[in-house]
């Protein structure tokens, strides 16, 4: 029996994310996101709740286009200032000595120094409350060459990202290896049907 | 200068979560899922990507409410079995031995070993391709009395949720902290307008 508490936006775990777009006067912005999620595998998509007061919103609005880039953990501070400085005021790239890099597949930069980003395309929009739900199409995944495995792919092991607790406000690391997917539930019973 | 991959659903990290509902013969359901997140604060809701072929799409549709119960870590074999199996064909419930237990405040079970449940009214949804957005506000959170810190809320810490990496199909658990958001930023600026 569980006790019930007060409704509140809490899952666990919540990515930490850098959404980065260019301002109408073409100077690079980013803002640190929480509200987000893959939401579809083909097209790939993720989904992004935005405040439509952010400049972030202004910028995804005028060109279409936003990169989500994933702040390793060694980027903690600076990630932190991305969610609570506004871009309208200073720029946060000459702030953090970050480095906005122009992509070669969207109208929109990623920051040299995180292991990974996901260009995206806006492709659909839905008003929620204080947030509006953006849909992003990933176009095409960008990665550091140290980042990815054998494989070639952006291995979570060497990404390090950050996940995010609402509740305490409390930047969390990537923990041990807990198991296989499709793998360590066969114990309870191997003929299952497909899902 | 980042080297460019093809599209792919891959963000970092994703949460591990277990959807539950009743089938229209009143039977308890759940299936494991990663495509979703918190996706606005106010009123609090979150978003998940479902395949409409899905039982769960079915009993979501039919009910219009559903349970999002974070597993602990001591529970990935049984998670990852609510993701391998379908309930159309066997009760998932039976083979694992979790117990689903009714909700006093919507129309759908809670799993009794989760630690956390965010109780879900569908409130709207978007056809994207593939997968099917539906978003879900958040009516209550029910959580173990163990579980939660002397502020009465569900920590992180004791929930011990999984993340999910969908390119190696691998769970992770959650790693140290990593410091104070609102906080650690301030070291590069301390006048900061509000965002």
């Amino acid at each position: 029996m569980k006790k019930i508490i007060s409704p509140a936006p809490l899952l666990y775990p919540s990515p930490v994310l850098l959404i980065c777009t260019y301002g109408s006067d073409g100077r690079p912005n980013a803002m640190t996101a929480a509200w987000g999620g893959i939401c579809c595998s083909e097209p790939p998509c993720l989904s992004l709740g935005i405040q439509k007061s952010r400049h972030t919103w202004d910028n995804i609005t005028e060109r279409g286009e936003f990169m989500v880039c994933i702040p390793s953990e060694t980027l903690v501070s600076e990630t932190d200032f991305f969610g609570i400085a506004s871009g309208r005021h200073l720029d946060k790239f000459a702030e953090t000595g970050l480095t906005p890099v122009a992509s070669d597949v969207i109208d929109a930069p990623y920051i040299e120094e995180c292991p990974m980003a996901l260009a995206c395309r806006a492709r659909d929009r839905m008003h929620i409350g204080s947030h509006t739900l953006i849909i992003g199409e990933i176009l095409s995944i960008q990665a550091d060459e140290e980042v990815c495995g054998e494989d070639g792919m952006p291995s979570i092991d060497k990404v390090r990202p950050l996940l995010y607790d609402a509740h305490t406000k409390m930047y969390y690391s990537v923990g041990e290896n807990a198991g296989k997917a499709f793998s360590s539930g066969l114990k309870f019973r191997q003929n299952v049907y497909e899902p």
